[in-house]
């Protein structure tokens, strides 16, 4: 279960009122018309993850391999990468995955010798199918490892892409296992389409739970059960350019990655140029708690008052280490937290932090995990998802594209073909 | 080597070459009067290093450790992670350093399983020597390995604090080893101090050539002949309303703790009340290319124009890992980039989207390592804390203290207080 408390003293006016109606509405219509596909991934993706696992029982391969390799970048890696983060203390039983990501040699480099082929199943994962740094890093893998693709290895390569896509024409041309994502579902909102359900069911999560708690946000959502998020929307959209950044500060090492995945899904779907011409930027920014106390916070309470904060904690980390009862001779101080548990301190630190930020008039929201679950994590995709259409929509800016990230692309291949 | 190349199309005018003249002036009495203590650090570091270096040799248990648990937070271990994770690939030998930094129980449990005490050296790192966190995680290590600070156990532990904290009496009281930190050198500029140092010549990095390179920026901007700094200083002083934020766009994986370390640095000594009770906040942001390419790009390049954007690359890896020369079938329009090394595509990548962003008439900066080397690590450190001792000055602002984060620990602490 979680929990969602919004600490804004304000209150929509009427035609605030009206916005937050329209914006459901074109949330509505967006499911209907099938202008974004995510709406439907939580049920849809049911059958997906059976059949993975069927797949998974029927082949001795990938039931014995230890690692799994999953070779993508952006939209195509960081929802599986947090959704690993969170996960995996609760399934240590679950398959390693290592991501191939950046196209950094030194990082390749030291990951490649991180794996050995027979114990490794590699999952290729790119929408276009074209990626650049994806493609080029497939590429170094077949040649490190040998991989024979028209023999033996077929087995231990899978590919995710866009029906049609070069991508999937190769995977067709070697019959490789190939997985689609839907036309109308966007990278930074696939975690829940093949992009995340096979590597993750393959690995051994329970993604069964974590799509059922997907799909009751999802229900409850356009069953109008779930207004704090059309409320939080509004908030956050009729007072863009006064906090014109909201950091996510969560308070546990676990969501670190979540907040990576945050930050793209936010900042691609945001930040651009509404229907009127402008140039809104929404800007995005994830810090850990307590961690980033000792960093971060000094800004967010004496800077500029451009930033709301969202606190998400975790009440029961289901771990009882204890802070030891011990005095240490003249650090007695220290003593007031003395056989309280570490879940007890992190949590009393998002507590206090949460009221100094509030009682300096910054706007804050609070996210409760009951624990950490499947289904929370499935929830949680799905809240910041529909958050992110929601203030879409309300921006009036097209929330799916990113045509802002094309022109570089063009300069890196002039710049090499004219070398050539 | 690196050098250093601002992009914009400004040029100061009288009153802001007046500002710049001022606040070097500005920077020399804060050396001069010991304001500000790290000034001299990478002079007054190297006697440390000699001592350092020498105690190891001398200490049988420190030689045969093969891990340093440094337990901090903030200040007390951002700047040693940063150097640990920039020169660890250069370094292969290098004790593996272990950090206890966040009170996360389930984070903590996993990093105290991978700890062998015999193996094991242990140093407690807190400025105040009170620091809730790093006390209880000390008092947690203590309990779990049962650590016999008035026997055996006395030589695996080091502190490093002020002269004349709790924890220094405490280091007293059981004869151990104790480093201090100048008391006008603050958190986030100690890395130089023994703060890092320690740590870093115990763990085998060749910290004589960091503080070498720091020293030689010290020298340098002291001389006046890096003036480039103070008009970067000036530009992003200047502009502070338009360009909240500064992003830094680091292209290579080993620098991403570096971008945390710079957060901080930036975050606490630039969000601040100005001498005009006005509230200063200039945001800093990083970002790891070419992986963000996919994920905050989009925002830079049409979202509001509050950002600059520093690019910071390293033009030789020393790693020829190559896209081999495999065309993939129906992939070849990736081919452009084939028979070429990950080093030019990552470089390539980085100087495509500095031009596109620059295109957009967002003001960059690049700053170009020739390769990765400890020379170039200090000197980057000295140029980051020049930079922000820089706009600090000409904000008018106390740069050097964090008065936002006591409140929340004065609420922390009276909640204990209260329920016991």
């Amino acid at each position: 279960m979680i929990t969602y408390r919004l600490d804004y003293d304000w209150h929509p006016d009427e035609a605030e009122e009206k916005l937050m109606f329209e914006a459901f509405g074109k949330i509505v219509e967006e499911r209907e018309k099938g202008v974004a596909g995510y709406y439907h991934l939580p049920e849809d993706s049911k059958l997906l993850e059976a059949e993975t696992r069927a797949y998974l029982s029927s082949n001795e391969t990938l039931r014995e391999c230890e690692t799994i390799v999953v070779v993508g970048i952006g939209g195509s890696s960081l929802g599986t990468k947090a959704v690993d983060a969170m996960l995996r203390h609760k399934f240590p039983e679950a398959k390693r995955l290592l991501f191939l990501e950046n196209p950094d040699p030194v990082d390749l480099n030291e990951k490649f010798s991180r794996i050995e082929k027979e114990k490794s199943l590699f999952i290729v994962v790119s929408k276009s199918g074209t990626t650049i740094e994806t493609m080029s890093i497939f590429k170094a893998l077949i040649a490190r490892f040998g991989l024979d693709l028209a023999g033996g290895d077929r087995s231990r390569v899978i590919v995710i892409t866009d029906e049609g896509s070069a991508l999937c024409s190769y995977a067709d041309h070697h019959g490789l296992k190939a997985y689609t994502i839907p036309e109308n579902v966007g990278g930074r909102f696939s975690v829940l389409s093949a992009v995340g359900i096979v590597p993750l069911t393959l690995a051994g999560y329970d993604t069964c739970s974590i799509l059922e708690g997907a799909s009751g946000m999802v229900r409850r959502f356009f069953d109008g059960r779930e207004k704090h998020l059309e409320k939080k929307a509004a908030f956050i959209a009729t007072h863009n350019d006064i906090y014109r950044m909201n950091v996510l500060f969560v308070y546990a090492s676990c969501l670190e990655a979540f907040t990576r995945w945050y930050v793209q899904l936010w900042a691609e779907s945001l930040g651009k140029i509404d229907a009127k011409g402008q140039r809104i930027g929404l800007t995005p920014i994830g810090q850990i708690g307590p961690l980033d106390q000792h960093s971060f916070l000094q800004l967010i309470m004496e800077g500029a008052r451009d930033k709301s904060v969202t606190f998400l904690k975790i009440a029961d980390f289901e771990n009882d280490l204890r802070i030891p009862d011990i005095s240490l001779e003249n650090i007695e101080k220290t003593d007031y937290i003395n056989a309280r548990t570490f879940n007890e301190l992190i949590n009393a630190e998002c507590d206090a932090t949460l009221q100094s930020v509030s009682e300096e008039g910054i706007p804050v929201d609070l996210i409760t995990f009951d624990k950490v679950s499947p289904g929370n994590v499935g929830e949680i995709i799905v809240y910041y998802e529909l958050l992110t259409s929601l203030v879409g929509a309300m921006l009036d800016i097209d929330t799916y594209n990113q045509p802002g990230v094309e022109r570089g692309k063009n300069i890196l291949m002039n710049k090499f073909a004219k070398d050539s």
